[in-house]
């Protein structure tokens, strides 16, 4: 549906080099995984797409973006070429902390979305982009787009941020503290030193099922699962539902990754608004903010409060607003109201 | 300061013989802990108090309600005696799982609030209460509250139940989901069959932990922590907060008992409202419906709500608000409101 056209390689290994962090540590032996959709002839015209992935997303945009994607779609794949990269951390392909154990005796790095996104520049600069006409993302990958803001190696039309705060709040940070703790309660982590295949599948698991009340909301729940017990007796579908998703993570997904992820969301903080705005404004022409309703994980109260203070020093920013009962996750349910967004700011 | 006056026994225990659940299941062998303060001798006018602890509380009601108790207080230990008992499935002498444990080869049964609250009427029997002025609890103690209502084994003047919805929403179920995986994530959980001073310690500190975000709310959250790591270099003081509670959560609860009353919490459902009423009607003059507004885990809409639903069926049934910063836990830490709810209503 989405077919690369010629002019691009459609997925590819980038070894980084020597990396150095936003708070200059050097890290060497980093590669990064990429994808390449779309067409790379009209994209020198019009201009790349950048996307971020969240948590446990990938490169593979078309798996979690996939009806926003195609010819006339809000990441249009007849007038742009779109880039996405596997993030730092994560086990889709980019050095993560199963990667780095192999060449490596000290512990995975502490990365944060700066660091994320600083990894992005190279990979640019080797597919000879010069100028991106949207970058963009959601969760973790709209933190990682608010650094890009800051730190764009190109100069970026619109930046259009999904459910992300400018600094993650200390009861998200909260929510992750439990999620690590339920993890370590499992002895196969072994403090992150487990043989490949064997991490910590309960605690993984029971950290899913958190994140997922997080990622979903009361109303959905209410409406979707009520107090029934459909599926086996004596457990409630929440439940079941819940038990479901921790499962289906821990067979796709590497708990040492979730971790330093979860620790790249923890330090994420843009730092003073005014500053960050500035910053931003040399690199963007507009900046877009966008909250859901319904999110009890990063709320819409702190996407509207950084687009206001971005605002206020002067640039173009906008907030906009997803009205779901699906919480958090409604980025990646909510076509239409995505799909407006990203066509209309 | 609340000694208690000659007249009656300060605590006791008492076997309740051949013990019917409200689904008419016969257990037996069954003990409830309790203990009595105030003057019994004048609540032979004025009525006895019977207050129901939450999830880890006690009969010990001075170590959590103690600024409520003593002479002239809300909880007036002069006028009346008030009478509270550990709640069956706890650990704080009543029988919960360990002691059903050492007598029984089948796992500890499912309890409801329902049947805690019938546990209750052989002691107010035992005791010679033949009225009550006041029943009162919250959160956990709030579902049983309710029940007592429909169920009163003697005439209750007012019925004050904190926190607590009519029927416990799948969101709620949701986070008791996540606390059992992450106890069973715990290799010494063993179903629960672990030996004495020997449970899944790591699994039940990452359950509090949960737990107490839902107790608490970010904005206090924000206030209190903020995004400092002020106490262990690289830990946010959140995460050092979160984990300090489990700790000291391990050290004074058993872990199936928390499990036995998360399960007692999760079947809570007063069901149909109408009839509800109609069944409290006839054994409680006023009821009160108390909801917190910011509540994350019993939401301050759902007392809201079985409060307009008994009132519409012709009780005397009254919604009152704790405004506070501290979430779910307000009926434990917002003392002049409380005070003032269970004085004026």
């Amino acid at each position: 549906m989405t077919a690369l056209v010629s002019g691009g390689p459609s997925a590819g290994e980038l070894p980084l080099g020597s990396f150095v962090t936003a708070d200059g540590r050097a890290l060497s032996g980093l590669r990064l995984r990429y994808r390449v959709l779309g067409n790379v002839e009209a994209a020198r015209e019009h201009g790349w797409i950048l996307v971020f992935h969240a948590l446990t997303g990938s490169a593979d945009v078309e798996g979690w973006w996939g009806p926003l994607i195609g010819p006339g779609r809000a990441l249009d794949t007849s007038r742009h070429a779109i880039v996405a990269a596997n993030l730092l951390g994560s086990c889709y392909g980019s050095t993560g902390p199963r990667e780095w154990a192999d060449e490596h005796d000290e512990p995975f790095p502490d990365l944060t979305p700066a660091d994320l996104t600083l990894a992005h520049a190279p990979l640019l600069a080797h597919l000879g982009v010069e100028r991106l006409a949207l970058a963009t993302g959601g969760s973790l990958g709209g933190m990682v787009a608010l650094e890009w803001g800051r730190r764009a190696s190109v100069p970026t039309d619109r930046l259009v941020v999904f459910a992300a705060p400018a600094a993650t709040s200390p009861q998200a940070i909260a929510w992750n503290t439990v999620q690590r703790m339920a993890i370590e309660a499992d002895p196969a982590w072994r403090r992150g030193r487990y043989f490949p295949g064997r991490g910590p599948a309960a605690g993984l698991a029971a950290a899913r099922a958190l994140a997922m009340i997080t990622y979903r909301s009361g109303v959905e729940f209410d409406a979707r699962f009520g107090r029934q017990s459909s599926r086996t007796a004596g457990r409630f579908d929440v439940d079941h539902y819940l038990r479901r998703q921790g499962d289906k993570l821990v067979a796709r997904f590497d708990a040492a990754s979730y971790v330093a992820l979860m620790r790249a969301m923890d330090l994420h903080d843009v730092g003073e608004l005014r500053a960050a705005a500035l910053e931003t404004a040399g690199r963007v022409r507009r900046v877009v903010g966008v909250g859901v309703d319904t999110d009890l994980l990063y709320l819409a109260s702190e996407v509207r409060d950084w687009t206001a203070a971005y605002r206020a020093a002067g640039m173009d920013a906008q907030y906009r607003e997803i009205h779901s009962p699906s919480g958090h996750d409604a980025f990646l349910i909510e076509w239409d109201q995505v799909e407006g967004i990203l066509r209309e700011c």
